[in-house]
C-alpha cells in the first residue's frame, strides 16, 4: 500500500480546500472494482470499496470515511481517515448526519464537463446523492470539485516527480536500446515486442494499454494515430517514429523519439526530413520557453502550432501537450487549442509542480511521421526537462 | 486483442436489443484510460478511447463508432464496427447526424441507480450529451440501458463460462496446496504470500486487489470483512478461513474454503464448529436447489438466510451471492436481501447463463469465521457447480 503518498496527498487536498475556500469535498463511490473514481488512488489508495462509500475531506482538516461495515478495518488501514463509520443497510443517515454536523456552505463533488479525472461521479450515483439529500439544505450546496482535483492531481509532490523521473529515464534507456537494435526489415510489431520485452526485463509496467504501447510508425504507409503496430517493416529512406511510456510505482512517462534509416550511400537525412525535424524541435523549444506558472495552456499550444504552420506544414490535429502523472493523459489543464472536444481545459493557468508533455507533430507524405515528445516539470522559473531531450535526428 | 469474444458479445447485444425492443444503445465515453465505462471490454475490447467517443449498436444490426480521427484505425481493428467515423473538433454533429438517420424511438444510455456495471456514464458526460442533443427530439428519448447490460454481462457465452471454469479450477488447486502447507504458527500474511506465489507460478492474475486477495482469517481475533491479512498466526483449536480468486483470460473465480486446526489429542473438530460448518453447507445446498431461471434473487437469499437463522445464528450482514464474470463482483441481479444499499438488484429474475457465488457465513466467537463460497452456473434445469464444492471441513 502506498500509505505515505496517500497521506501526503490527503494533506495537500486539505490545503487546497483552504486555498479555494471550499468547506467540504465529497467523493461518493460504489463497487470500485468496476473502475471507480480516478481520484481514489490519491486519497484512498488501491484498496477496493465494495458498497456505497463516502470519503469526505474538509477545510477544517476533517477526514471522514463512511464505508460498508465489512470494510471499516480496511478504511482505517488507509491511514488517512480519523473518523471511519461502518454501516450495514444504508449510507444515507450517516451521510446526512455528517453534513448536519459540518454544516458546509459548499460541498464539492466529482463532476466536470471537461476533465475526465474530475468526473468520477456517475450519473446514477449523482441521482442517488440527490435522493439522499432530498429535503435537506445540502442538495442546494453541491458544486464541482474540478478545480480542487485539477490542483491535487496537477501539483506533484516530490515523491510523484521522482517516480515520473524514474519512468522517463527508464523510457530513455529503452529507446536507446531499441534504436541501436532496429534495422531495415524489422516490422512495427517486432519493434513493439522488443520494447515490451525491455520494459518487462527492467521491471516496469507499460504506461498504457499494451496493444498500442509503444505505437510504432514505420514509414509513410503506417496509419497515423493511436493504432496497434502492424506488419509494415522499416525501410531505408524512411522514418521510424515511436511513442512509448512506462509506469514506475504508479507514475507514467510518455515520450516520442524518431530515427531516419539511410539509403545505401546516403550520409545524412534528406533536407526535407531535416527541415521537418528541426521545425518540430523549434516548436518544442518555443513551447518550453513560454511554459511558466500563470500562462494559459492555449497560448503555449498556439505558439508551438504557429512554428509548425509558419514553416508551411499543416497544423497538427491534436493538442501540443497534456499533463502526465498517474496516467499518461492525466487530465486538468491542457496545452491545447480551444476546440470543443477539449472543453475549457486549454483556458486554465499553468501551475508550479505540473508535469506536461510537449509533442508537436507533422507528416511528410514520402517519409512518415515527424514527432518528438518531451516530458517537462513546471517550476517557479520555467520548465525542467525530466530526461535528456532528443536534439538530433537519430540516423541508422 | 480479444476480437472473437468481443464480436460474439456485440452480436449478443444486438439480439438483446431485439428481445427488449430497444432501437439504439449508446455508450458515450472519453479518455477511457481514466477507468472508462465497465461495458467497454465486452463491446470494444481493451484498447483505449482518448477523445469523446460514441459506440452505437442498433436493433437493426447497426454497429457504429464515432471516435477521434487518430483512433479511427484502432476502432476498425476491433472488428465489430462497420461504420467508423473519425472526427477532429467535435463529436456533436456526427452524433446528431447518426440519430437523424436512425430515428430511434428510444436510446438506451449507461446509467443506473442500482447496478454499477450499467452506470458507466459519468454525470459530466450525461450533461454533455444533453447539451449535444439540445433542440433535437432525441434528448427526450433517453432510457436506462441497465436491463440490456445486465443481460449482456449476465448471460455468459460458452467462451466466458470456459474461462471462469478454468479460474475456478486453478483456485481449487491453489486452495488444496495452501491447506496442505498451512500449519500452526504461520501468519495470515504468510498464507497470503504463499497463495499469491502459487497464482503467479501458475500464470494467473489475482481476481481482485492484491492487498486483500486472498482475505485470510486466522481464528476469532481476525477482523471480519474485506481487510488485508495481518500478523495473527494460525493456532490449534481455531479456524482458518480464506477468500480467494484468480483471473483467467479476463474472467474471475471467487471462492471461500476453510479448515480447523486440531489441538493436541483432538481427533475431530468440536461439535460447535461442525454444527456451524454443516449449517453453512445446508444453506448453500438450499440456495442451489432453489436457484433456477425465473426465481428472484431475494427469494434464494431468504431461503439460505433462514437456514442460518433457524439454526440459531445471527443473519449474515451481506448478500448470499453475487454474479461472477469479468469481475469478482460482476453486477446485475443479486442473490441478496432488499436492503437499501442493494437497490433493486435482488428483485431481478435469475436467467440461464448467469454465474453466481453462494457464500453464506457465520461467526463463532471462540473459533473464527465459518464461510464457504461456491461458484455455480445457472442452466435450464438448475445449477451446475463450476468446480468441486467443499463438502467436508478440512482438518489439520
Amino acid at each position: 500500500m502506498d500509505t505515505l503518498l496517500v497521506r501526503e496527498k490527503a494533506n495537500q487536498a486539505i490545503e487546497i480546500l483552504r486555498e479555494k475556500e471550499v468547506d467540504a469535498w465529497l467523493t461518493l463511490v460504489r463497487e470500485t472494482s468496476a473502475g471507480g473514481d480516478p481520484i481514489l488512488p490519491l486519497i484512498y489508495g488501491e484498496a477496493f470499496l465494495t458498497w456505497e462509500s463516502a470519503l469526505i475531506l474538509t477545510r477544517n482538516g476533517g477526514r471522514i470515511a463512511i464505508v460498508g461495515r465489512l470494510e471499516e478495518e480496511a478504511a482505517r488501514q488507509v491511514g488517512v481517515y480519523d473518523t471511519v463509520i461502518g454501516y450495514d443497510e444504508s449510507i444515507r443517515p450517516h451521510l446526512e448526519g455528517i453534513f448536519e454536523r459540518l454544516q458546509p456552505k459548499e460541498i464539492a463533488i466529482n463532476t466536470s464537463l471537461s476533465d475526465v479525472y474530475a468526473d468520477g461521479l456517475t450519473h446514477g450515483m449523482y441521482q442517488l446523492l440527490l435522493r439522499y439529500l432530498e429535503g435537506t439544505p445540502f442538495a442546494g450546496k453541491l458544486i464541482s470539485a474540478e478545480e480542487l482535483i485539477a490542483a491535487l492531481r496537477g501539483r506533484k509532490i516530490r515523491t510523484e516527480v521522482a517516480r515520473i523521473r524514474t519512468a522517463v529515464q527508464a523510457t530513455d534507456t529503452i529507446f536507446r536500446r531499441t534504436f541501436a537494435w532496429a534495422r531495415p526489415g524489422v516490422s512495427e510489431k517486432e519493434v513493439q515486442r522488443f520494447m515490451q520485452g525491455q520494459a518487462r526485463e527492467s521491471g516496469f509496467e507499460l504506461a498504457w494499454t499494451p496493444e498500442n504501447c509503444p505505437i510504432v510508425n514505420a514509414g509513410p504507409a503506417s496509419p497515423i494515430g493511436h493504432t496497434a503496430p502492424g506488419d509494415l517493416a522499416i525501410e531505408p529512406g524512411q522514418l521510424l517514429h515511436i511513442d512509448f511510456g512506462v509506469r514506475s510505482d504508479g507514475y507514467c512517462s510518455d515520450m516520442q523519439r524518431m530515427a531516419y534509416f539511410l539509403r545505401p550511400g546516403e550520409k545524412k537525412a534528406p533536407d526535407e526530413v531535416l527541415r521537418g525535424f528541426e521545425t518540430i524541435l523549434r516548436a518544442i523549444q518555443q513551447a518550453a520557453a513560454l511554459l511558466k506558472p500563470g500562462v494559459l495552456g492555449k497560448d503555449v499550444d498556439a505558439a508551438a502550432r504557429k512554428v509548425v504552420t509558419d514553416a508551411g506544414y499543416p497544423e497538427f490535429p491534436h493538442a501540443l501537450g497534456h499533463q502526465l502523472g498517474r496516467q499518461a493523459h492525466d487530465g486538468g489543464g491542457l496545452l491545447g487549442p480551444t476546440w470543443e472536444r477539449y472543453g475549457d481545459t486549454p483556458l486554465r493557468p499553468v501551475e508550479v509542480g505540473q508535469v506536461y508533455t510537449l509533442e508537436p507533430s507533422l507528416v511528410l507524405p514520402e517519409y512518415g511521421t515527424i514527432a518528438v515528445e518531451e516530458d517537462v516539470l513546471v517550476t517557479e522559473r520555467g520548465v525542467e526537462y525530466l530526461g535528456a531531450p532528443q536534439t538530433e535526428l537519430i540516423l541508422r
